[in-house]
């Protein structure tokens, strides 16, 4: 039998700031990526989010990001491999507090924006990153881009892995995603983005860019919260996957 | 027999700012305090300070603050005990990460600054405060100004303590610190400072700035290691108290 | 004939975070607060605030804040007064290189939250505030709760004020403002709200809570635009003033 | 006759944090260049630093950074023109605050670490940088590596420059400068340094790191002065320029 993980980004207001609809997204997906204080959450919002995924059932990991708060975490920056590590570290800790003093384990961490994408490509901080999960404690699962460095280092050190697969972007002939820069980066039509997750799911291929259909590993997909229209969205695609006999379950 | 801690608050640079003589005084300290990122610190100088006691034999422990880095945590903040709560378990959390990796044991928790000095004297602020350590881990020590609210609310709940008491400070008849607003507030004379701690851990008593003999429980000792002069006076301490006959160790 | 002020908080988006209908409450105000960046705003929005408020024609204003942008400024931070008179000089700096590349003067300067509220009540905060416009220009107008230690000190050193008053605040006899943790500190009934606030501008009276009438100075009313039903309320007092013979201009 | 501006990098101190010999290196430089709060600074720095300048006489300049106290500004960070642009007002209009209010013009701009760096090979980052000086106040100097993109960018908007040289390290053919990662990146023999200097400022020309000469224009020098050696290499560097018939003075 088919299965897979629906994840999403949650806990990510900051202070008097509220972004993301964390309480409904929280009904439709198994795994929650909790902000850690540097690209968005605070503690007061992290305690509250990890209550509210225990409440749901929702596996809860960790997403920590860039210390850039301005930039969301979504701008480049260059730190350095022990930098990347402490960073890390220090992200997960802050979490790991929350979830174990509510009695829930930390299943995944998944990096965020910019340091996601960066550690995609780069192996030395792929391997930095990796190496900081798995000296608080290697049961955690790193949750990276499908194919990318992130999968490659962590496995070479001993880590379990979730690959992870977007329903809307394109993908190049390699299985890295097509640049938000370029022109047909994000599938629109959501119809074949969930046909594309299912077959990805299902088949273990999606089609490229360029028309080739490559191998690609779905462990878990990637969604959106922030809207009534991504709601609706994962709403769909996972009714797709159960109607096409896939489970929709958390990584554990 | 005889015996006190030595606890010293450490791990205090941030980024390309050096401050402390953190690999002398850890020659002579049992206990060291290290700061979580919010007051001072980074995951850099965590990561780095926490090998350095490891190293040198040192107990670690959190040492969380308000999130007032230009302020170095030593500006009162009116929060709620909500957030000082989860400002706790983020911080603590935090250094977790750093002690569990390097394969040691967080032995104590000891509020720094204006978060301790509030805490010390609200109830409901030093509840939250105890309540964090408790949730997080009930065998974490939580280190707070003798005969004060901190002490008093981590009892209630069951939480180890760790009555801290200051070699250099003059005391009110009731246990309290003399302010600093105050004249006579420090105790400029070391022999008398020395000669006063040593009568704290054998004989349970202090004389207030009033001439009072009052009772005090002193479990450890705060002393300073961010000036040559600091460091010469914890060896003197250290080496008198050894002579008295009282064994310096650490809490565990 | 009369005339009044009605100001806003505006610019209080930050990076990724939205808040605030800035550009509906742009059209019914005639003085807009704009966020400094150290409680809310940044720069960018700085830059997009200023440019939109002199599309709309609205008068601009520094609104410097705690660096507590996790409390969103709102929590009393124990500062000296030389530290708060230079938070005050750097924030009024960064708004006025907006306002200056964008041909448009710097009308006002009202602090924020519990850095207005902490100097309404303590002459040293008050006066180091209203120095710290005064000395980076003196034509500059420091708004402040009327009749409070902002207003007083202000005058004192020869700074042109605004004394500004709250629609849906009660008022205690000294003219201070009833604590928000009292029952009936804020006034709920709108109309009532709106008949008290053309009194205090056409009579410079307003009742107590105590049932007294007190004398109040009303230059510039203070108004809120973070949701539709506020947006309502400043469009239906905007309306009722003029009616009444009001006319609702800037400070100008 | 010959002339040169030294300047420094000043004001770096923050909170409890103290860098810089800033009261020694002023007695040598002739032009400061004050850090914003960014990358360093306070605004009590701010203050005490511009009185500092003013006291010695030393011309002031903005030293705006990123938003990465954590990374003291030297890490690169992916912003958009947009965001430099406004990230250069927010600290310029800042520091014009206490120049203001002290009675001293701001004489130049010289963007800090990696801001620098970006900024000198990229067009677009350097042109929105001399667009944020320009629109604030185009007699104010931008200082930027001489040859780059800055000078070449202000230029061509109109705005003053200040081609800035270093004493210390190695060019390219190309007149930049050879990357720290390289060997030969910095040179080490003092006398060189200063003698290279010299040429510089008498004969516009520098030996380039494959022994190539190569023309370039030193209007100012960079020197440091965090170290004592740092210092004495200052005094050397301006005693040699004077006996060499090079008078030391600001931009003015």
């Amino acid at each position: 039998m088919y299965h897979v993980d629906l994840n999403s980004d949650l806990g990510e207001s900051f202070g008097n700031y509220t972004i993301g609809m964390d309480s409904e997204i929280l009904k439709y997906v198994t795994s929650a990526n909790v902000a850690c204080g540097y690209h968005a959450g605070d503690p007061v919002v992290m305690e509250k989010t990890v209550r509210l995924a225990k409440e749901n059932g929702t596996a809860v990991g960790a997403h920590p990001g860039f210390p850039d708060l301005m930039g969301f975490g979504r701008r480049q920056m260059v730190v350095t491999p022990e930098e990347a590590k402490a960073y890390m570290k220090y992200q997960i800790g802050a979490l790991l507090a929350f979830t174990g003093s509510c009695g829930i384990p930390m299943q995944h961490v998944k990096p965020h924006g910019a340091f996601y994408n960066m550690a995609a490509k780069d192996p030395k901080l792929a391997r930095a990153m990796a190496e900081a999960v798995y000296e608080i404690d290697k049961n955690i699962i790193f949750m990276g881009l499908a194919g990318s460095e992130m999968i490659k280092q962590a496995e070479e050190i001993g880590l379990k892995t979730a690959s992870e697969v977007f329903a809307d972007r394109a993908y190049n002939d390699d299985g890295t995603l097509v640049s938000r820069k370029l022109p047909g980066a994000v599938i629109h039509d959501k119809d074949l983005a969930i046909s594309r997750t299912v077959r990805m799911v299902k088949e273990g291929k999606v089609t490229s860019v360029n028309g080739v259909d490559i191998p690609i590993k779905a462990d878990s997909i990637c969604v959106h919260g922030d809207n009534p229209s991504a709601l609706e969205f994962v709403k769909n695609i996972r009714e797709t996957l159960e109607k096409e006999g896939v489970e929709v379950r958390n990584l554990g």
